[in-house]
């Protein structure tokens, strides 16, 4: 990183309230790049149609957003002060049961699947089920149509068996876009020890999380808090495999997170990491509002102790690596 | 064209019973570029496994196909001695109501795209109504969309005030892509003089229908007649405007040709430009069978004049420089 140029900043997962508001922040704290979700329990038509949606975004604000498709994108993105917009699922819903939408997908410009999200899945075990049974057989078929293609296996929302099959199974890195260690704070979606070494020895990402569900303590988080858990990860799994990915819920109704949850599967309410007392967003914490936070996420890096080398890689260059190795069709 | 570059041959339509053995004859004819119907009346949900159908082609058969998108497209199959297959569909039951599909067609690689097929559809009057109301409103919006992200806009099933109002409100020119002049050969299919002059004069394309209910004689007509029909066609329109659109539909059985006619709309047979006597596929004139044909059609065109630049624009090069023109975004 050049003194002249601003530092590269990715993050790997946002799920916000769409909007030319949104799309200012992330020009003005310098986002280059963001994987966006675009389907949590969407049938492939209506992600079609979210799809659709996001065509009208990138006409209507060409000078904020545009598709990005491969890492050049966000060199591009960069380059030009603009946002590439990587899309994935959350759930692998938008394939159905129907191997082919793998491809079809990608050609949509699909970058990231998980393969299941909180429940039971087609493909693999959700990570609030009581029992996982590892990758099904329709798994292991549409993870090597994606390692085929160039559609990222993410395991953020998966249980722990199933996330180490699935980092075996695959021939190419996988990633969890948006967790954090357990041993720095116990929820269930926060990933274990084994988990993080198995994806970091495969060459596989890790994006940390800054939604406060998976902070220790929550939404009083203090940043030295986070970024001293950071560089303990560095130490455990290598600073090339880590960088962010803050699942910023930006501006969202609390109807959102009920749907993110509950999707058409229950028809009474599940809280998920809620409850009944709070079954809203929670509030992010004060260092981390929105796109325009991200030089403060470093600031606390740097003062953690990490190199400017170090830094530059958390912030957004490891992804970029990740994203120039991962969206193109596998090497014969 | 020099001495040893094989002519181009481009074939604007085709809907076969696609296999190995038809990829074979393409590059054995030397065709370097078709246009493949892959719906007729199908949702798009339905055309989506048509896609998914053709990269199952494209996978088994890499040394044969490949996907095109772009004029380039067409120069690289013609170096590499394969066939670059673009898709088209006949009738925009694709779409569905929702002119935010347009854009996702043209993302999934379709080029082409008729506003009617033979019936009313949502956009524009079919060649075998009764009477023809011209573009709709929908009509209007979606050529405007489809002018903008490179879909052409195709009238060959259309009637003629719908086709005459399409040239007038596509700002770029738009094809027909499989017909004869209504002046050759008097089916309901075939094209008006008042048509062919106003879509010429648009820059806009006219491929030849090699089907024979599109020729005069039917199965037994002459490739000299063929040909003279040709001559007189660029004595009218200019050679410029003019290309090949064969409406091959190779060993399909007869099942097809009923599907193409009535979908699902109708519960009675519909026998188009058949009959209840004769209710199938019509026999292919002799001099004009499969891929491997096109040869002789162009030395019947030579014999009837064409000068080697003319001839290798009806053969390909006119397509060529339409392909180059049409399918990319529209400039500012």
């Amino acid at each position: 990183m050049s003194s002249e140029t601003p530092m590269l900043i990715v993050d790997c997962l946002q799920y916000s309230n769409w909007s030319e508001s949104i799309f200012r922040e992330m020009q003005k704290g310098g986002v280059s790049a963001v994987h966006v979700t675009i389907a949590y329990h969407e049938s492939f038509q209506e992600m079609v149609q979210n799809l659709i949606q996001w065509n009208g975004f990138f006409d209507r604000y060409p000078e904020l957003i545009f598709p990005g498709r491969t890492g050049d994108d966000i060199r591009h993105a960069q380059a030009e002060g603009r946002t590439a917009i990587f899309f994935g699922f959350q759930n692998p819903s938008p394939i159905e049961g129907d191997i082919g939408l793998v491809a079809i997908c990608h050609q949509l410009g699909i970058r990231f699947m998980q393969l299941s999200y909180n429940n039971q899945s087609l493909l693999a075990t959700g990570c609030y089920e009581s029992e996982d049974t590892g990758i099904t057989r329709f798994g292991k078929q549409v993870i090597a149509e994606m390692n085929r293609v160039g559609l990222v296996v993410d395991m953020s929302h998966s249980a722990d068996r199933s996330t180490l099959e699935a980092i075996e199974l695959s021939t190419r890195p996988i990633a969890i876009t948006h967790a954090n260690p357990a041993w720095w704070f116990g929820a269930l979606r926060n990933k274990s020890d084994d988990v993080l070494k198995a994806l970091s020895q495969s060459g596989g990402m890790l994006g940390f999380s800054l939604y406060p569900h998976h902070l220790n303590q929550g939404s009083a988080c203090t940043l030295d808090d986070f970024c001293k858990m950071v560089a303990e990860a560095a130490n455990r799994y290598g600073v090339a495999n880590l960088g962010l990915g803050s699942d910023l819920c930006q501006s969202q109704p609390d109807s959102i997170v009920t749907w993110m949850r509950n999707g058409r599967w229950s028809k009474s309410t599940d809280y998920g990491e809620g409850s009944a007392k709070s079954p809203g967003f929670p509030a992010q914490p004060d260092w981390f509002r929105d796109n325009r936070d991200f030089l403060k996420v470093a600031e606390g890096l740097k003062a953690v102790g990490f190199s400017s080398e170090e830094l530059a890689g958390l912030m957004g260059e490891n992804w970029l690596r990740f994203y120039d190795e991962s969206f193109g069709p596998m090497e014969a």
